[in-house]
């Protein structure tokens, strides 16, 4: 009952990389706001940012031991995405794990669960985006599946998806959109850098955007300070 | 139904000035333990500090045109004081709306809800205290009330009240009251300037503050240990 | 009814510098997972660590009284630990009392509650754990009792316990057995050494814990992705 | 510092009552979605209702002291508003404290905080809305405010205001307003009625509120199935 | 951008009607602990039971225009699932939207969010599993998608799968694996009957399942008390 | 190192039913606002009470293996106290291990963790408090400790003492103690029992507990509404 899917296919990592300047609130955006992990997972330390291709995971609650499965099936680029079966807030992941995944090209961790060793994780410089940081460990009971989709913290994430996280949070680019949402988190990029500017200077958003017109028909009034 | 009220009563920057070097937990004894914005609302760095006027603005859940609405009503010197009509954790703020509010003379922002971009506002340094930090977005269809009395994070703020911010959080200090309530601050001050320095010294809060008499009225004992 | 024990028994402050290389992580496996408090106490600045002998109190909701009690039971090595006797998130700790307990030879605290005056308790490097922080302050109505055995964040913790808190989170390890867990927890992180060069190498955890037999047994298979 | 304001105005208890027949969320509509308490505030049984003039009180955290102050000052038709200086969940109120306040004519209580004797208030059919349910007792040292404006829950209520509860929850009115949303709130009931026994035959509300050119201006589109 | 997405195939209501007396607990574990909806979402009432097919809802954060959309998508033996696209616990659903959606043959509804009039909901026997009661409205400015595949609540549901909840929460299971899940629930019931009698009877799980030997390997020992 | 202690000690039966009658808050009050657990732990129904001995056992997150090894500890008048190892809401406890503890005499159930089958569970009758309801469903894989001192919800119990619950929450009384809890829960009761009397006749809290004077000297004052 429980799988491991190898060789499974994955975004070409020359595209992947295209990402690593990109927000995740530009690249949500661009691809019509969707794909938003929740912002329950937070980063360890910032600043902070990672993007690769998702190596999928499901655990047990207080049962790491897919990650041990999961590594072997890892790809340099790979960012490993861990979901818990049932909600558990233990330290699935911490320093030794760590320094396995990166000798096999792993580039971080999002888990909809605890992490612990956050000290050295923080001096690796390995970028962890998690629920919960608890030194509780786990146990190697009962194996889950591995590059299967899965559900993370309210998002469906394939094997070999884009997955990019930064200070904000974590979003997933599905695999067949990548290049087309690369190329809309750029033009939105552009346009944001023309707006900053005229906004830096002072310009109104209500007349940058045009606002005035459409709030005044929701029934916007302005009135005078009475003064009292 | 919706308005925006102009030219509101601000308490004078050079009185609000001297809030500066001043502590949150300092001026919250001051004036009585009142006005202390909830805990949930947490600084996006540290260390920070900001005091202001307040610049009032109500948000529609997911929908942060007031704010767009709220910039033009700025004054140098103003925070931002944004609440949500039901609570929400969007990502109502970023680097945008900062850069502008910051070309309008803002000096920071209070909000109960979540903001994103925090790598840029950290960056910009921009001071922003919020109950989340997420990146998802939010729409402009339904404006709401700007520079009109509100409850955020459970204390009642007036447009032009001072707002002062740091680690430990947000306290609001009614306009009519900044003069007594700074003057009370300071004396607060200089009087744990001399008590730091008897503590520093090893002295016992219990004989600097006379408590012993106050305890064993209360009941407390001393029990030498068994042994066991 | 409220009492203070004097005179308790301690864990011998050599041995407790023992414990000031090891993290907290590692000593909970080597006492068997036991004695972790709940991870819901964080610290307020990173990164951090501390190790030292337990001064207990406990506190009245909104009310540190006892905190003041327990500064003078206080001996150099000492981790004042402090629960409410019912939850409590105002802030029962500052810079003052900081002071106070540095002066008489503290090295730390946890407290199941809120602290204040974040920026001068991370200024001078005094390391907490706390729920929470807020400028909430407190009164001095109801004493506590001191240096009993308490329940903190789900632990029970007795005077003069080894406390050690990192990044990860606190770990009490009862007096009794502070030499045992110290020879256990250092054998850990030498063994932990040699894992950690063979993982960084390359070797899969598969492979170095010989976990592939084990894992067909629980009926996890491999399956070639489909293509589609 | 602490002060009981004596006789305060009330809204007419005639004029109060005719908000009996009225549900929460009909009169928070009929207001402008304004004055509705947070919904952390559940009623402890249900079925329930009540209305009254709103009894305020603040009291310290752990401390239900002026709870005692406020029975004095109750008059028949009172709801006793219950609001803490800091968030707490301990039992504040229990069956004595609702027989004394039931003697002086109070139809109910609503807190923010934690009540206890739930079995006991069910069986008398006295109505509370809490946060918590706790066994957890409180003190009486620290005196808090009686009868003046408070923040409830996220909301600003006078002494004297309407209070409206059910099992949706707890909407104020106020005072000067209440004739004006008692009318608005029964135009909207009568509305409703209306509209219920067409959407009970059968018609969409897409037709009934005409909304069908609209959702095509926001570029809803709609597609048949693919069969796959 | 946004869609409705016409007569999407449904599990026969034949098939659907089978699980009717089936629990959420069983049909869970009988299909591999897959498919449970996060057990944030709670029943209205109690007892409580629903099966259907999923009619799938989409909504912005304090906006419940497209429910209305998916009232005319309903099919007899519908259960609608609304999913916010991003967290919210207003009221999205009331009175008038259930008396609406059972003339179009709905049988209830399960919404990662909030409701409202549950008074009004418990006397039509409508069932409702929400994530949160509250009177606040939502407005109708932005529609989302109508039976589109989802994730709500952590589980990806599509339109017609089938959705059962009952007092312990909500699973669903795929229309494909409908049949198969239905069969192999009633293979776990009766096995569930059997084992019932002999527990009521006395006979140890412990021996019913054989547990003693691997509980032994596992390390399990007993030890008298000694007494003291 | 897991260990089942047999044969512990348990607080006379006799002496345990006398509590029936007892309400939690009255205990707790009665032995010194002691043993309260965390009130987190909800009753799955209402009326209910229980009173019974302590059969302790710790469980593993999602594993709910050694319920079934504590079964056959248990003896007639008992009540199950779990805990488990990190924090958990999985359902762990059914239809079919209240059917089996009922066949061995226990009484109920206090968990820190999720139940299911909650209706079964109230269709029978079986008390039970629990942190959560989840149908998600646990493994058998690692044993825990049976009838050793546990900590639960924040409270240290030890098997054999007596454990009180009802709507209001749960109380621990210590075996040794349970004589003379009994004896002051009882005048106690008497007291309120005269109290409320004088209550329900309309006399104040004030005058009866002869509040007036102390409340001055706290600087309560009264002041007439000044009629604006």
């Amino acid at each position: 009952m429980t799988v491991v899917v190898t060789n499974t296919p994955r975004t070409p990592l020359a595209l992947v990389d295209e990402f690593a300047g990109l927000g995740v609130a530009t690249i949500h955006e661009a691809q019509g706001r969707t794909g938003l992990l929740h912002h329950r997972l937070r980063p360890i330390y910032r600043p902070i940012h990672v993007s690769g291709t998702a190596l999928t995971c499901e655990v047990a609650p207080g049962d790491n031991w897919s990650i041990h499965v999961a590594a072997e099936q890892a790809r340099p680029g790979d960012v490993l995405v861990v979901t818990p079966t049932s909600p558990c807030d233990d330290g699935y992941f911490g320093e030794l794990l760590a320094t396995s995944l990166r000798a096999r090209g792993v580039r971080g961790l999002v888990i909809d669960a605890g992490v612990r060793d956050v000290a050295e994780l923080t001096a690796m410089g390995f970028p962890v985006w998690s629920k919960a940081i608890s030194a509780q460990g786990t146990v190697k009971e009962t194996p889950g599946n591995v590059q299967t989709p899965i559900v993370v913290a309210g998002q469906r994430v394939e094997p070999g998806d884009v997955i990019v996280a930064d200070g904000d949070g974590v979003v997933v680019v599905a695999r067949a959109r990548a290049e087309e949402v690369l190329a809309a988190s750029r033009a939105r990029e552009q346009n944001e850098a023309a707006k900053r500017a005229r906004l830096a200077a002072g310009e109104l958003g209500l007349d940058l955007y045009a606002m005035r017109e459409r709030l005044a028909e929701r029934g916007l009034t302005y009135r005078e300070h009475d003064g009292a």
